[in-house]
């Protein structure tokens, strides 16, 4: 792509900005590399339509002053309804990012020109993704001939299937969100040690136990609850069952997406590894790409259609 | 039992008390009748050990005051470890209540003689229950004969098979309260709307689809909050939809003690209407029982074994 890293100038070519829900994430960038990243925690559930752009001077601050304007590419939940601006979602089948779909942002001052990048919808059955299209985007940027199923692990989970650069469709697992809540605030929050990645026996005892009877899910993880009063389970085997329970429902009901195929996990590095062994240990195959690398290879195409660099 | 109710006393013979977790139960007694009922927010959760005697007395205290001290029967969480004292578990098989495993409490004043009820638990698969116990207890009491599935709806469910007068095996599951931490905590608490009973026939709906792939729960959570926002998915229809999916999950696990018999749901009534629908439209049969009449039985039933009353 473009511009190379050697004699990499100190001043950057543009912004590359992952806005979350929770967090805020920047990189000043030149091509596809970083010359230096940021972080914020004013994500975008914690702001008002007013509060984004002084959020984002002060976070990319140090990276600006020059005279020209410095182009900021932003994906995620910034372009929500509760976001900055509203980015409508683009409906599938659709290659990842649609640049015709992206809105550009009327800020106050002139020392950035924002892009926001827009999100994928899906009618039937219907669901939703805003970030992860970047990701995919950036996949395809770094494997043009990529074809076969993603998995994206995460507070929402996503399985998505790409067939000739496009979207063909996708699910959402509630997967990490609803371990966050179990773990830590239902009656397993006295007894489920969550400060570490599974590592015991007993999170691929829990794959498959639920493989053999998912309907029992809410029954297995109050003997999760049991299993520690009366029956001396640790906090830790307690983690693991837990895990093992809600990535083993999401993994078995994906199970025809990766039964023909390896899956590409895009994601955090510990979770991905989690997944992988999940996938592995129900008979599938997987690797893990790098997440940070696929979100600026998306949003670095997105810059280079806008500017019409193809290169 | 014992004492009938024409021309009751205006005097308790004995106090009734359900304590649980959130809130405190009490009923002025006559035999199995009550003449008067109080209640107070002051649940287990909320009290240090020192704090139970005085919380009782002040919520009981109308009805004492005469010489002798009143018997009080209390069951629940009040027998947990963080209770007012520990009353160990019954192991399974058990009849529901075992006189011998009671324990009486040391009450600083002369006004009351406190009887705590055990609870029950089970080694393989572990599960446990405290209060429950007392509730079976009562409709064996009313119903010397019952055999069969006993269904008891709530923040924790449980499912108990009861022959020849005693509990052989049961099973929790966390439907209750995973429906209250996702309809208010997780991100679904925006599209659900759960200030109703789900009256609609996405119940129903619900109820097939997670039949037909309980695996894909965590899939199907999501896209609630997908159909709201792409599919017009109203809040009302949004809470039918997650009740039927927690609950279809439940009634799918627990099939095979329904398949052969009728159910016996003891528990609130509108959540046992609830279930009862839940069961009927699966294939199954259901009829309710009065909870709060099991409840004043199955105490009842403990203070004449106490007293030798066993008329």
């Amino acid at each position: 792509m473009g511009v190379v890293n050697d004699a990499a100038p100190a001043e950057p070519q543009w912004i590359a900005v992952d806005w979350g829900t929770t967090n805020l994430r920047a990189w000043a960038m030149v091509g596809d590399q970083p010359l230096a990243t940021a972080k914020s925690a004013r994500g975008m559930g914690t702001l008002s339509r007013e509060e984004f752009e002084p959020v984002l001077i002060e976070t990319i601050g140090p990276w600006l002053g020059r005279g020209q304007a410095l182009p900021v590419v932003a994906c995620g939940m910034v372009g929500a309804r509760q976001g900055w601006i509203e980015v409508p979602y683009v409906s599938l089948p659709s290659p990842p990012i649609d640049i015709a779909a992206m809105r550009s942002v009327e800020t106050r001052n002139r020392l950035i020109s924002v892009t926001i990048v827009h999100g994928l919808s899906q009618g039937d059955p219907p669901d939703v993704m805003r970030g992860e299209e970047t990701q995919l985007a950036g996949l395809l940027a770094l494997e043009p001939r990529f074809e076969g199923i993603v998995c994206l692990p995460g507070t929402h989970s996503k399985w998505v299937e790409i067939r000739r650069g496009r979207v063909e469709g996708f699910r959402t697992f509630l997967t990490g969100e609803l371990f966050d809540l179990i773990a830590r605030q239902s009656v397993l929050r006295h007894v489920v040690d969550d400060g570490s990645a599974p590592a015991g026996p007993d999170f691929e005892q829990a794959l498959d136990e639920i493989a053999a009877d998912p309907a029992g899910l809410t029954g297995q993880l109050f003997s999760i609850r049991a299993g520690a009063l009366v029956a001396g389970l640790a906090p830790r085997a307690a983690n693991d069952r837990l895990s093992g329970l809600l990535i083993g429902m999401e993994v078995e009901a994906s199970r025809a997406l990766w039964a023909s195929g390896e899956v590409t996990l895009i994601g955090q590095a510990e979770l991905c590894a989690l997944y992988a062994r999940a996938i592995l240990h129900r008979g599938g195959r997987a690797r893990a790409v790098d997440a940070t690398g696929c979100t600026l290879s998306g949003l670095n195409a997105v810059r280079c259609a806008l500017c019409g660099d193809f290169a």
